[in-house]
């Protein structure tokens, strides 16, 4: 089968073997996304050698469950051992022996074919079209937010960052009714959280040490130091995207202020897919581009341009 | 009136004028304390001229409110403004322009006379003496873990350092019936633990990764590191003391392993009273040495030994 395999740093279309595995799902996937978590795996900022790509939509052509064969799924990318004290726990998404689709060490989906355990995945509803389930990954990822903090009504929330990802944490934060204002660098990024009712706000605007909860999505050190300086002594500031490299933070005003810091990373499927289907989260604004896998290559070097949300490709 | 004065880092005993503030309590100083912080302060971590010194147990000689007057007290070291968003929030003791008892913009207790807010005073049981109520500040920040973090019966509770405040808080998270080890680096550490009961546990047997709430209670970087090395993912990281200076960290990895961090500073008053009535908690074995105010600089000579835990100064 076709797939975009990664290698040294390097993307390259290659034909790789069908992935057998009996005791997985084989899905035929439909459409794929191409999420920064890619990018940044191209850059070789992480380890990886192997297919790339873990936000798909599929459809299982044959599983050791024979209700799910014929079936439109969306799969969870934590594939964990379910033995261990982690998943023994209700954390298999934190599994020390893990793999991870398309990350670590298990081929991904920008391909033909892929296998994934049937607890891995979950069926879309039929009015959710392709285009819009793809979004099902990132929703959940922005939606484990509420999973790890309480967020109340009165609470003055801020998230800085507005791109992939942030769109999506800031159309599910607005749910909870908080009064939420969001640090957009770029106008279209602006207009799109305006659509929705939802306010931005600029960097001159933004009271230092006033902000009950501060979501940083933007992975960057100014993103978080920004965010350390908005958040109010006894608040939270919850980190959604990975930083390079080690960060020089000075824990002594986290003590005397007593903020908490909430890292923050893959979350619960259900919920999301439940959005989606109600419509109550749109992503679709989100969408760039799409392109075939044969121009796979093309779709990277678009997706990695400034200003570009989300590059999906179809099969 | 004679007190301990620091400048410079360097403290003398000198005569100040006994304080005048009318709307606030006249205390006369029966006993205080050393801590950390006022030996941190003497090194020039902090900036801060005035008379040091923050625990202390005194009886209020005068006051806007006639029935304090002859009551045995101890005081909460904020001073808040009562009108600030922080003050209104209940939340004063992080007032953005508070003054802080020996620390900050105000004089302290190592003297014969202080004065405070009627609103920081906690009348002492009578039944606690002053060598013991004289904890009640430390006890305090030991309980603001608990108002900070849920702590289960079954949480894996891993404590490090059982320096002053560190033994406070092994008995105060003993009281939680988790299954509490503490990292204490002393034989006479350990032993103060073994005779509450309390497990001690050498830095070889801490598995990483496996345990639900750390508490940092050393303030140094080693500290803080083999915190963040013990800690399961999705598990709690208290950091209960204050840092030197910037710490690297890797905040890539506490978004993957979802750790919370939790600054911890200054805690409730009341609780601990209740505690030291009740004689749950007993520091009376931290009480390392006492002197006279006049032999205050041998007294901090001595507190800063390796090994020694709490030295008072009673007047």
């Amino acid at each position: 089968m076709k797939a975009l395999w990664l290698e040294n740093n390097q993307i390259s279309l290659r034909n790789i073997p069908q992935p057998i595995k009996p005791n997985e799902a084989l899905i035929k996937i439909r459409r794929a996304g191409i999420c920064s978590t890619d990018l940044e795996l191209v850059k070789g900022y992480y380890p990886f050698t192997g297919i790339l790509g873990h936000e798909f939509v599929g459809e299982v052509v044959s599983a050791p469950e024979q209700s799910l064969i014929g079936q439109r799924v969306v799969g969870e990318i934590n594939v964990a051992c379910g033995k261990c004290t982690a998943c023994f726990s209700g954390r298999s998404s934190h599994c020390e022996v893990r793999t991870v689709l398309g990350i670590t060490d298990r081929n991904g989906v920008f391909a033909e074919y892929t296998t994934l355990p049937l607890e891995n995945l979950h069926r879309i509803p039929d009015s959710v079209p392709d285009e819009i389930a793809l979004f099902t990954e990132p929703l959940a990822a922005a939606l484990e937010i509420q999973e790890q903090v309480q967020i109340k009504p009165t609470d003055r929330v801020l998230l800085i960052g507005a791109g992939r990802l942030g769109q999506l944490i800031a159309q599910t934060l607005a749910l909870t009714s908080c009064d939420l204002y969001v640090l957009a660098r770029h106008e279209y990024q602006q207009k799109m959280l305006g659509a929705r009712g939802i306010s931005s706000i600029t960097q001159e605007e933004i009271q230092p040490r006033q902000w009950d909860i501060v979501v940083d999505a933007t992975g960057s050190p100014d993103g978080i130091s920004l965010a350390r300086k908005a958040v109010r002594p006894r608040g939270t500031l919850v980190m959604k995207s990975t930083y390079k490299g080690n960060i020089t933070i000075n824990l002594s005003s986290i003590v005397v202020d007593e903020i908490t810091v909430v890292g923050s990373r893959c979350g619960p499927f259900e919920p999301a897919l439940r959005l989606l289907e109600k419509r109550v989260v749109d992503p679709t604004v989100l969408i760039s581009a799409q392109y075939k896998l044969k121009d796979a290559l093309k779709a990277f070097e678009h997706a990695a341009q400034p200003g570009i949300l989300k590059v999906q490709i179809e099969l």
